[in-house]
């Protein structure tokens, strides 16, 4: 890459950003009544609905309070991180202290769940707000929240399982990058605390039990020992989540100079760009089965928007990490098919979800499950990353 | 619709299901080492997978019961559905008496659902194979867990509710459509069973509470007394379900000769053609926004094969109900793009997951929600009622 084009990439990230995406969000999704965010955005920033998905609170305030702490000192932006943290504080744990996943308008409990991502993105959001403000409590309920996550995660019976146990023991590579992810997160803000074992222990778990070299692929879901399990559960593939996973542990292997681990990630990054990109139309599938026989997920074959995010936050950052011009060229290959089909010019911001020819099939900027985080930090690591690359 | 053309009509079904369908469920899914049916089954009827789900015991079962009632007595189809009904009774149920979702192929336990669908696919399957055999025992215990059924349906506290019922009471349609289907099919084996008026309220509540007729819609949930329900919840309709239910009711009133009830299951008919009809590309939407806001399941434009069973039934059962031309035309419709875009002549049975534009998304044949059911109980119906209007 030349360093004019390095410069161009930046540009690009950096107005798109500041410029489109985050003006979207800060227009269109701010709740002034109740505090927190309404994601439900159509094609032009509507309200079509205003239950409030648990994930997305969290992860809009780790947006505003990140973009407060790294780029700008706007108060805009720490007055939504505050109102997004806020109403997580008022609304979204339930009275033993778990998470709820969906919660009305006003905050009133609609759903909970088995799982543990509405915890994930809570501590994401305390720790980039207690990065933006120095506020202590934060710090503190950010450490203690991670605490709650690693005994749901670690404690058996604390989550019921979704398959019974006793006839088919299952673990899932999701908790694992989470893990890998937030002991990266709070490493900045507690240095003293527990997180570099648990990064090795985790990434060793990930690349021994989930990704198989031979069989070139990184498995959603496997036995306790890295089984293969029974049918189409035991041979899904989800390209942007290994990509996603790749980039966690880069992170970790370039703040740590571990050359090896680099090449492993970058190995990784190979596997999910081989097994995901659709040589017929371009762009990532959503799921692959890794023996090619039938996908049994009804969206396996659509065009979402986070993969692509991930995947072109991967690509750059192995260029950076080791000048290879395959990342590059893998680089470019992302970029071109996602700028020109994801964006939308007229209102802003970026579709979500296109069918396989790149066709729009929904026109929702929002909903229960896109809100203002993959697009954003997309923008905001490319345009660091290209930064870094050009002035090194 | 001339009668010529229901001959023909007749015959195509009778074929599609004598010569190709059936076949290519006895060939491929049945069991011979652990009893039931291994569903998952490739473009060439291969098994991909072996877990068994047990909505797909239940309808397999219910399927080869139904044939040897009412087609012809062929051993091999009483053997298939008594291997099924067996594998149900010795491995679907937990030790409180409720129903798995999903066991292993030797019918170990893998998942339980909060949902009592198993139940209603076991029950009807039961309750036909009494009709193949006249085994009172089956026909007693159809009739006992319809009482169980009905009970997690009406018990408060029985199923944990997915929304929370202190914040916002919701109910949904499936399980009333169900409760029509099951009572009608349990009138023929119990006829002094309490079926009657449990139709008529479930009816009269389907109507009340769910169909919109301003808004020429039917939601798929609703609050208690038929209140919309905030966000895209309160606005989806799914237009193959609500004809699917249209021809449930519709069968009631030509049983019991209500021409008030049949107008109106034709137009109920209406409106879901009129909601779910494609008209860029044919074929049935799988799910629609009543307000047309942005759709927020993934596969809301994909095309599957069950809603088109279910329509190709409604059309032509409320032709014949009618004689009207404008339910020929519609039958019509639907046949020339169904029989266009589903069936596999090369391998046989039929796919069930195109993209909006027709094409096939994934080849399988069966899966774990597509088994022996909507495809031939189409073709069984559809057979059946052109021989009946061509009689008349």
């Amino acid at each position: 890459m030349t360093p004019q084009r390095l410069v161009e990439i930046a540009d690009l990230h950096r107005r798109a950003l500041l410029e489109d995406v985050v003006p979207f969000w800060l227009r269109h999704s701010l709740d002034r009544e109740h505090g927190g965010y309404v994601t439900y955005l159509d094609r032009q920033g509507g309200w079509y609905g205003t239950d409030k998905p648990i994930w997305l609170q969290g992860r809009e305030a780790w947006l505003f309070a990140t973009l407060y702490a790294d780029v700008e000192r706007r108060d805009e932006w720490l007055e939504a991180a505050r109102s997004g943290v806020d109403f997580l504080t008022r609304h979204a744990f339930d009275p033993r202290g778990k998470m709820y996943f969906l919660v009305t308008r006003e905050g009133r409990p609609l759903r909970m769940r088995r799982y543990v991502y509405s915890e994930v993105f809570a501590i994401m959001a305390l720790a980039a707000l207690y990065r933006a403000t120095g506020d202590e409590l934060l710090r503190r309920r950010a450490i203690h929240l991670f605490k709650s996550f690693l005994t749901y995660l670690r404690v058996p019976g604390m989550i019921p399982p979704k398959i019974d146990p006793h006839t088919r023991p299952t673990k899932g590579l999701a908790p694992l990058m989470c893990l890998v992810s937030l002991c990266e997160t709070l490493l900045r803000i507690d240095p003293a605390g527990p997180y570099e074992p648990l990064i090795d222990e985790t990434i060793e778990e990930i690349f021994r039990d989930f990704v198989k070299w031979d069989r070139r692929c990184v498995l959603e879901s496997v036995g306790p020992g890295g089984e293969v399990l029974e049918g189409p559960d035991g041979r899904v593939m989800n390209p942007g989540h290994a990509i996603e996973c790749a980039w966690f542990i880069l992170e970790v292997a370039r703040r740590r100079g571990d050359r090896a681990l680099v090449e492993q990630c970058c190995a990784l990054i190979d596997i999910a760009f081989e097994r995901g990109w659709d040589a017929e139309h371009g762009g990532l599938l959503y799921f692959v089965d890794v023996d090619d026989r039938p996908p049994v997920q009804l969206e396996h074959d659509m065009k979402l928007w986070w993969p692509h995010n991930e995947a072109l936050i991967a690509a750059l950052m192995a260029f950076v990490a080791t000048r290879q011009a395959r990342y590059a060229n893998m680089y470019e290959q992302l970029h071109a098919w996602t700028w020109r089909h994801f964006p939308d010019p007229e209102f802003g911001e970026w579709y979500g979800y296109l069918r396989r020819d790149g066709a729009v099939s929904t026109p929702l900027k929002g909903g229960p499950w896109k809100g203002a985080f993959h697009v954003p930090r997309c923008l905001l690591q490319c345009w660091k990353l290209a930064e870094q690359a050009g002035a090194a």
